[in-house]
């Protein structure tokens, strides 16, 4: 078999954590399968690379901050070839753009266009393991590109795809896939298998275990994804195709996102383009907007309020002051500390009961809902931040997810 | 004009220091000159890596090492460039291998075989600050190499070589080259002016201002470097050819060398290719030999003795011990405990009293001599290690170099 495997940060985060990584490596390798290993950067490393760039400037050039935050999975692969290499297995790392990771020119927030498969291929027919650097490519005129932050899980996709692996595992520091976060709900259970559409709403949604661009590639390609630990050897959670999973479950896990800043306007003109208007400045400062709303108040006005992260807030209020005039608004607010709760399930597509339990939980807990936004799959709320915990745990009990029955 | 600055380690070693050296090359570009920057790791980087590659392994492959340690120049270029871009100038970094520095395949201590400059003139037509990372390189299969410690220096004249730059000034934490080490010998002298074969000899030797790879570089075509302090705005020292300059004295400076190590074999065969068995095998495992004396003792038998760095003596024991048999020797000796203290002057070539001179100087200090060597511009002495200080300033004294004439 040909088995791509991902570790994270925290799994190579020092020298023994990395001696173990290699050992579970060669131990695959040990049972005749080939194996390519993606890494990410060290622990903290990305973190104390960002300080410095901080003592310096204010404004990194995004270019610049990819050469720069490429070193950390860089260094990595190196140390985690090192100590494959101690264990006598025949091993070379490459970075992204040895592999050739082809990438567009979107600097810290590449996207993935081509992987080249040569010298892999290459490589593993001369009997190597190869580790490669997970988070970065290369674009057409050389130049070191990254896939913004967890973009590792996408280059192991994104190789197991191409090299039409038989499995592809991602390693992190928890179990797999749980109904809640478990730090917040002692009662969380593991999910032994999630859709991709589950998935894709859960890492949208905060719960932060897989890159949802990793996900969407999957699913693309239908390549099925094991999430599990690295610190044990437990089954994790199976990410694939809906079809004979816990499907007659209405509601399949709980997650949340702290990072959530929301922009409000007021009495927006109500004619055709001024959506489009905002939104395209938006998408051109890069800015991610998540949940968008918008209500009319009366004939010719509309309000309009949208959410992005914490990040991102800046720049949004400088295009929304800019475009103020364009839009006719008569004012804006802005909130920084909101957090976004939402109910994930493949199951309730067909059944508006869903949205009226989760509303009550909330309301149970004398909650306020600021803004609402459903989708097949998911409904998601935006509350204080400050309450976002308490609506997780009432939300898991209202649902019975500790128990998997519906409620 | 073109002008190819380096800056050491010590010169990026923190953020302000960083910050210091953005202003000093846009204050350059400012006046209208076109600038390639060519930059070390920060301070301590590469000591941080090599200890945690101890941690994880006692036998890291070299290819490894390579990509780790070129990692510690990625982080400098990156931060130089969001410092020059904090000062409004167009600016942009690039790897080892994005300049297309092509190397050899020996990895860590890689030589230069081409510069490919299609992109550097496309940068600088451009209007940019070119920021490059030294001491990396790239092999034929697109792996990254290293041209070995203080390999910085070597990329600052191979890249002004190729871009046939007007200027190369390599920037250092002392104010030039100086007749001595002025931490040592308090009334060390400055000079303006050496030779490229005494500054050949004064690297060789120890006094660590200038990669030698680079001043053989720098002197095969012809190219002057100016040695300086990137601490203030002082003129340092200039290294060209010998005519015009301060030939007339016998001896230039006093270099000395803490990293020796000496192996003596003693009975060898004297018959032809004994010598050649032994260094090809040395040469071979990659052990750089320095001094080599050979003394014939009885009519069929040889005493063998050279000098190799500290790092390297576990690796030339090795291949002593393995060819004793070959060699016939009846033992071997070795001490990581000694120094080589040398004398370098152009003009001493045609005086043979220097070098009984050079011994008064020593024998007056009561210290031993262990190994002679001579060669056109230099004597060196091998003596014990904790001597070598007290040696140095006996001869800087000897030669009147604080003054600067004839002794």
């Amino acid at each position: 078999m040909l088995i791509v495997q991902k570790y994270g940060g925290s799994s190579v985060a020092n020298a023994e954590r990395i001696r173990r990584v290699a050992r579970r490596v060669t131990d695959v390798r040990a049972e005749g399968h080939d194996v390519v290993v993606v890494v990410s950067a060290m622990g903290d490393t990305t973190d104390d690379l960002i300080h410095l760039v901080k003592e310096i400037t204010d404004y990194p050039p995004e270019r610049e901050l990819d050469m720069l935050l490429s070193t950390g999975e860089q260094v990595s692969i190196a140390l985690l070839a090192m100590a494959i290499k101690d264990l006598e297995k025949p091993v070379i790392s490459l970075t992204g753009a040895q592999v050739g990771i082809m990438t567009d020119n979107v600097h810290t927030k590449a996207k993935i266009l081509n992987v080249n498969t040569s010298r892999l291929q290459n490589e593993l027919e001369q009997g190597n393991i190869i580790v490669v650097a997970g988070f970065q490519g290369v674009n057409n005129v050389n130049d070191i590109t990254t896939l913004g932050r967890g973009g590792s899980d996408t280059t192991a996709v994104a190789l197991a795809v191409a090299l039409k692996a038989d499995l592809c595992e991602i390693y992190t520091d928890v179990d797999g896939v749980y109904t809640a976060d478990p730090r917040l709900v002692p009662d969380a259970r593991k999910l032994d298998a999630v859709s991709y559409d589950e998935m894709l709403e859960l890492a949208h949604l905060g719960a932060v275990v897989l890159h949802p661009r990793s996900v969407e590639l999957a699913m693309q390609y239908g390549l099925p994804l094991h999430v599990r630990s690295s610190f044990n050897h437990n089954l994790g959670t199976i990410v694939k195709e809906a079809a004979g999973m816990e499907k007659s479950l209405l509601v399949t896990g709980v997650a949340y996102d702290l990072d959530v800043a929301r922009i409000g306007l007021f009495n927006v003109f109500d004619k055709p383009g001024i959506a489009y208007k905002l939104f395209k400045t938006l998408a051109d400062e890069r800015v991610n907007v998540d949940m968008i709303i918008q209500s009319a108040m009366r004939d010719d006005r509309n309000d309009i309020a949208f959410t992005c992260s914490q990040g991102d807030l800046k720049r949004a209020l400088e295009v929304v002051e800019k475009l103020q005039p364009e839009l006719g608004s008569s004012g804006y607010t802005s909130d920084s500390g909101v957090a976004k709760i939402s109910i994930i399930g493949a199951g309730m597509v067909s059944n508006p009961g869903v949205a009226s339990l989760m509303f009550e939980a909330i309301y149970e807990q004398g909650i306020n809902l600021e803004m609402i936004s459903t989708s097949e799959v998911k409904i998601s709320c935006i509350i204080k931040a400050d309450e976002a915990r308490k609506a997780v745990r009432a939300l898991h009990k209202k649902f019975n997810l500790a128990k998997g029955i519906d409620c």
